[in-house]
């Protein structure tokens, strides 16, 4: 249950992290070069502004926290809650309407928690059904906009790269009468540096994080949608015994769906 | 209900404009060979005579009245429209029709309105909806083809930015013959500012208002579909108790959905 | 009734066209040189011939005859057409089929005309859905194709002027060996030209064509859908006041569907 | 019948071929050098290989032989279709199963054909829905896929044309120190010839032949969703003249659906 | 059921090697210059620390072992899933529950052992499709989100590609006071090589695997819909023959499906 750092995000920022430093310290000339501040100001402060006129204040502040989730080791607890619901079915089955109630506030998935509140509060099936579908269909909506954010950034910091680097070859062009060579080459090195900032920025930082988080949103509404279909059976006030089985088939993966030597599932881990 | 100023909006073009202002004092050489009249007309011009061939006068027309809106700190009211709509459902809910009409003409959400209209005046629970869902389906139309009309003009001006640098190497390629190379670099810089021009105005105009107009349609739409529910619960004639509680739990939201520490959901804010 | 000229095509045009030729007379050096035809026959000549094996014959001539319609100042008889479809519903609400039949000859729209044929033929309003809603699918499918088919020549324009750069390039890169650096960049002026032609036919030509003809089919199917909900309720004899009514409160638009000083909607007029 | 070849695809190969001989005979300095084996060779083996590596072998067979559908004027027999199902309906009205299976010998269309052999196979209506529209479902997706490898080709062939150009760039690199500018032009001349050979035969072969598959099939589609209407109309043992004209109906189509002067519309004529 | 290589991926690697070396051996004019250790470990770590960043470590693991699948000849047992389905129905009909259960131990299909387990063990029609379509839908999800890391990878390569030639540029620019061209040649030789480099895996390798990974899933989404098909008739209990032939009329696929010249429809064949 604690929240360990992310192996895979760690793997790669040590790599990317590596890498560049191995490259600079052995491929470059001049280091130091390589660290050009109104260049990362273009850079990073243009990106800013252009997200910043995009959205909303609230949803750029909101979207800065979702930083985090990328390190952190998020589980999925479809085994915890595959068990919380068949022990709440099973209650619900013996009409023992009280202990569902106290199991309900020790349960950690608020999803969950509204679901089975419906069932034991006697909402039909259809409203059950329109509630929580819109709950489905309203966190994806709000987390593939706050994947959009990263996206935007994306393919905002390339661009404000190129104009730096524009900025650059504008000012080496009003240079170019003097044939300082030494001169003239610094200042493109310096034009170069602002591209480099924005593809390496929008490419190892922005479209990472947008791409881990669309995952996570994949995974998430899928074990939504187990939730969904377990508080269904239960509001069909079916078999505890065979929403176990049929949530666990649900949960189950082969490694061929197709084809295979073995005939034994693996059984749905908790990633 | 005062409408102030875009707090986001406002960060952005601060940011935007300092980075631009400091970048050109201290990194240009000469500011002012920044500024080129004939460049930003090939820009501007050539973007909005595009724009003007590709929409309808009255589209374009209509879209340049949409600046303001990036500006403007729109608020939704998705609380006073619960308010109002459990108000007036609870007057029908009592056969108070004369008093529902009466609090019809101070709604200020048309859509609402017409939704209660259509209520109190009888008509069946398939012709609201059908009514209903084809005006969300038409904003949400209108207001996307006017975000499109943004994302044009931004595929456009980095176009003409490209074409007004072609305009001037060209031009040089004819004076690289006389071997001057101040002339030469200088010809070049301002062919190089156009393309600066084009890539600015997309990034830091353009593409961010367009985002911002289609983030706004869906939390627009979002509201129109929870007055829908709100709507439709009323023409069944349910409880304006549980006409309340069912839209509360639709605006609700959780920090997360799927794994919380605290069980408090926070309640839908009105942005 | 006249068709007109559409005004915002004409704005766009002269001021594409003013453009070009200030920026020509001003900033270049010699304005003749921006006309160069063997460039413009490799541009304009490799896009029609990508065309032609792209596209069926039959369709590459269609579509060349809707250039006109992007000049021509497109109405939409929304108000006409409800008029017309009230008036014949009038006369079919009492039995007056004859009647309905003359003033179905002076009908100038086929699609009301279809529909109320087979709505007096007394078809099924099953058969009515299925026959409409099959021609609004083709007429999107269709004009959508005819859309497509300027966006594609958008994309092979800046290609095939990529082409004739490349071309010149190479040429020129025969002659670095003479050293005459007049002769070297004049070729690669020339070079340059057919990108310059490419990007600006795609970008002030081929692009908003197909963005115009885009919006216009959008335009089409939403009126093609009112009268489709108009003749839907005319096959269920509905009061023609109440049909007025409806179709008259489909095409209603508000300045704000949400939220609005003022209550009286904006009737839908023609555009 | 006889299977002409496509006047359309025929007038683009001859004027793409037209404009590049005479682009090189007029403009080229020395039109032999733009034919270089080893630089055909990298453009057309890495596009083939990359091919082979992403399709199965039997698939990259069989869309080799879909370039000569391209060449071939495909006719569209919905008439003839129309024809033979309308008497196929009409024997099978009088009961004269025998008449139909002898007229089903000679249907040339094979879905047309299976339909009506479920039909007088007393198959459910349900049954012949479901396989006739996988049928579709299944031509739609194996047709689009076949596009698609054309649109795969035209995405590999300017990448390996650039992949060309890097190797003679970077070959040149190491000639720069010999000073000797005849020889670093015509390296670079050779270099850019692979990026020429890579455009073009991405935008005068690849895409081409990918857009007209596409346009292809979808009025094969249309076609089968006609005949596919007709079946359900003779498995509902609707009257022939009806199946006949909702047919006619299904197929007619108006230059223009929504504003016409002259009321008749044009008979769907086979393409 | 031996598993052997994939023709056309060896084809397209052997010929992908074959160009390659003979563009090297032949063009270069120092192969060896081709090989660049730290250019290369920009281009393979820049791309593997970005995908580490964006995928949870046991995708990217479970995805490594995916680069296999595209050397096997992965076969499509869709005869034999139609024999053992036609066989195990014909048990099933004859009540021969014991029978179809020791035949269910000797199918290597999951997906077609549970549809069959759950027919026998009296499921509900509904319960059956519901737990199918689920696990087509999650295979579906599975395997376009792995074919998706590769085209991430795909569109990582050339980035980093880039970021490499970039360094490489930069660190030149600070070389170009010393004005020794061969220095100055060569290490812009090594810049060009990461940029060489990115694009060839991206093309190479990357996107041919996404493509045929991506093809692989809608060959076996395919087949799971007609083993779903099959189930669904097995439930219904209908004949076992109308069962082979329902199954074999959805594999039958004909050359042509609207113009034959024979009749004879092309037996599924496996691929």
């Amino acid at each position: 249950m604690l929240s360990r750092v992310n192996p895979s995000t760690l793997i790669g920022v040590v790599a990317g992290l590596v890498m560049m430093i191995l490259v600079l310290v052995f491929a470059a000339e001049e280091p130091a070069a390589f660290i050009n501040l109104p260049g990362l100001a273009i850079v990073i402060g243009g990106t800013l502004a252009a997200t910043f006129i995009s959205y909303p204040l609230r949803e750029v502040l909101r979207v800065s926290r979702l930083v985090g989730i990328v390190f952190r080791n998020e589980r999925m607890y479809s085994r915890d809650d595959i068990d919380e619901l068949v022990r709440m079915a099973r209650l619900w089955s013996r009409g023992n309407i009280r202990n569902v109630e106290a199991e309900l506030e020790n349960t950690h998935n608020p999803f969950l928690r509204t679901g089975v509140q419906l069932v034991i509060d006697g909402s039909s099936q259809n409203e059950i059904l329109d509630l929580l579908q819109w709950r489905i269909a309203r966190l994806k909506a709000r987390e593939h906009a706050e994947a959009q954010v990263f996206r935007t950034m994306a393919s905002f910091a390339p661009a404000f790269g190129m104009i730096g680097t524009l900025v650059g070859l504008i000012n080496m062009m009003f240079l170019l009468g003097d044939g300082d060579l030494v001169d003239i080459g610094q200042q493109m090195g310096v034009a170069l540096l602002t591209t480099f900032y924005g593809i390496l920025l929008a490419n190892l930082v922005f479209k990472p994080i947008a791409v881990k988080l669309e995952r996570r949103t994949e995974e998430r509404v899928t074990l939504m949608n187990m939730v969904l279909e377990g508080i269904t059976l239960m509001a069909e006030r079916r078999n505890p015994v065979l929403i176990r089985e049929t949530l666990k088939s649900f949960m189950a993966h082969y490694p061929d769906e197709l084809r295979e030597q073995s005939a034994v599932p693996v059984e749905g881990k908790d990633p």
